[in-house]
């Protein structure tokens, strides 16, 4: 019989349509047209030698005296990064100028690549990258938080094959932010603790759903998964803000994330996917109330209607299968 | 200069990405494989003749002596219809039992159609259908509420090419639902107006976003609408629930949403769309607060990661454009 289960962060409920669902290997993406991406094109501006196509520069990593990975204002940004903030409010209409900062981390100089076929060190740049980038955008006093996110393959929204992770600073707390911070003081108000580390004790202690762990991240799926691979990968100590991480922290991030993007892409055949990293603005730094964490959504299904209309999901597979397919998932091509 | 908008009673900012923008005609779906559908699909359960292929019939519509619009179970149900209700906590697990009803309303016996292409009057036996089994769904006590929804393309998610919709009955009230009645609620406190008459009568003075109204609808894009040509129709009148419509104002739906789905399917070369219908639950019937109404989402556009990491959304049409195309596109495929 298939239930109906509740994410107790997120607020979502999910069917869990055991009635329909599928082994896990069954999600592998087999439609994905064969990729023959070339090492080196000449007209992608994020290729070495294009370093002119895109805006001036805002930071890079090296590696023996080349750049590994750079940091560029996006060539189209969603905001306008030199606007002052106004507000405008006509009836019931409300606007706020789009000031912001949109940037694009380009994770390798090479174009035929992907987060999770980056060597280890590679791997460890980006999330240095990512965590200079988060930690000097959300300074500007004009933005209240920063979204940082990746989008791989088609059908994750990708418009550009060379890989990138994009950082968007917007001048409001995005609603889904938002209801997690109002969710989890609510939490502490009636139970005295952070409700991200309760939720990790609780998958730690049933441990069916998770995935792997190190010295100081967590993987797994949550009880309410709201796909057939949602994963999430929470620090495994109380940590309320990403920019509160330490390099050993860091360090650590990268094994995990790494590992399990390579679980992702081995044994489901390289499924598209976003990712976000997920962490309550900046002024929550040192928090006890809040918690960050990344998010993972391989999308090897599409959501419809119903996810649309009502904010309720399906899911067509049982996260503890899906937990333990991906637990013993091959993390090499071989 | 973009601009971030904020939709009243969804809560939800939308960065409307004018720096981006496209004119409305380059959102038409130009890579949609040319269709060449058949008529009469021997292995399709929904084709006459293949009657005995679904589960028991629970209603039908005819149209001289033939039925028109049919309506049985699903099939492979996300829920169970005959469970009884059960709830089940442990540590910080809640879950329900999977009970419900689950739906498909087959809109022709013609394989090779879609909605915008029914005449008028099998137009208005699809709203009839929608009426009947919104209320007899809404009747069982263990029903919390009804999403009715519509996938229509590989985009929005259809595995059925023959045209349908669904009704699903979920023992809870979906987030999305409860987010806009506690909103509508709180508005009514404040103001003592319901927030989508207001909103409307807004919309109706300013008329930059108005597609289309008549007797009883007005057809508008949202002012912060989430992608290109999301589009919304609400009675003019206030009507809490669906289930208290007249058949007047049930006719006029049907004319109306015609009318749009078919300015959407010949003004933008048959896009893939998803729509719901956006109802209180029954327990709303008569009340001052809310308002049901349909939301239309035309899959013009993906979502991806920036999306789905905060809940905002960039639409990259100033939804005045849009909604002057929509205005003047064309309903015929003259």
């Amino acid at each position: 019989m298939p239930e109906i289960r509740y994410n107790i962060v997120t607020r979502e409920w999910v069917i869990i349509a055991t009635e329909r669902a599928k082994r896990p290997e069954q999600f592998a993406q087999t439609d994905r047209p064969p990729e023959k991406l070339q090492h080196y094109v000449a007209t992608c501006p994020f290729c070495p030698g294009n370093e002119s196509q895109t805006p001036p520069e805002i930071d890079r990593f090296t590696n023996n005296g080349q750049w590994q990975v750079r940091v560029v204002p996006n060539k189209f940004p969603a905001l306008d990064r030199d606007a002052p903030i106004s507000r405008h409010t006509q009836g019931l209409r409300r606007t706020i100028s789009g000031t912001g900062i949109h940037e694009v981390i380009i994770e390798s100089p090479a174009h035929d690549t992907h987060l999770a076929l980056l060597s280890a060190s590679d791997f460890d740049l980006v999330i240095e990258a990512y965590h200079r980038r988060y930690d000097s955008i959300t300074a500007d006093s004009r933005v209240a938080h920063a979204t940082l996110f990746r989008n791989h393959g088609l059908r994750a929204g990708t418009s550009l094959e060379h890989p990138h992770t994009q950082v968007i600073g917007t001048p409001i707390i995005p609603p889904q932010v938002r209801q997690r911070m109002e969710t989890a003081l609510s939490f502490y108000d009636s139970e005295g603790q952070c409700i991200f580390c309760s939720l990790l004790a609780d998958e730690l202690s049933d441990g069916a759903r998770v995935i792997a762990s190190n010295s100081h991240f967590v993987a797994f799926l949550p009880f309410a998964a709201l796909n057939p691979f949602h994963t999430w990968i929470f620090p495994s100590h109380h940590r309320a803000n990403f920019g509160d991480s330490t390099d050993e922290e860091l360090a650590a991030l990268s094994k995990i994330l790494r590992l399990v993007l390579r679980k992702i892409c081995f044994g489901l055949a390289n499924p598209d996917y976003n990712f976000t990293l997920r962490t309550p603005p900046r002024e929550a730094r040192g928090s006890r109330y809040h918690h960050w964490y990344i998010s993972i959504l391989p999308r090897v299904v599409r959501m419809a209607g119903f996810e649309i209309g009502s904010g309720m999901f399906i899911n067509t597979a049982l996260p503890e299968a899906s937990a333990s397919f991906l637990r013993n998932a091959k993390t090499d091509p071989s």
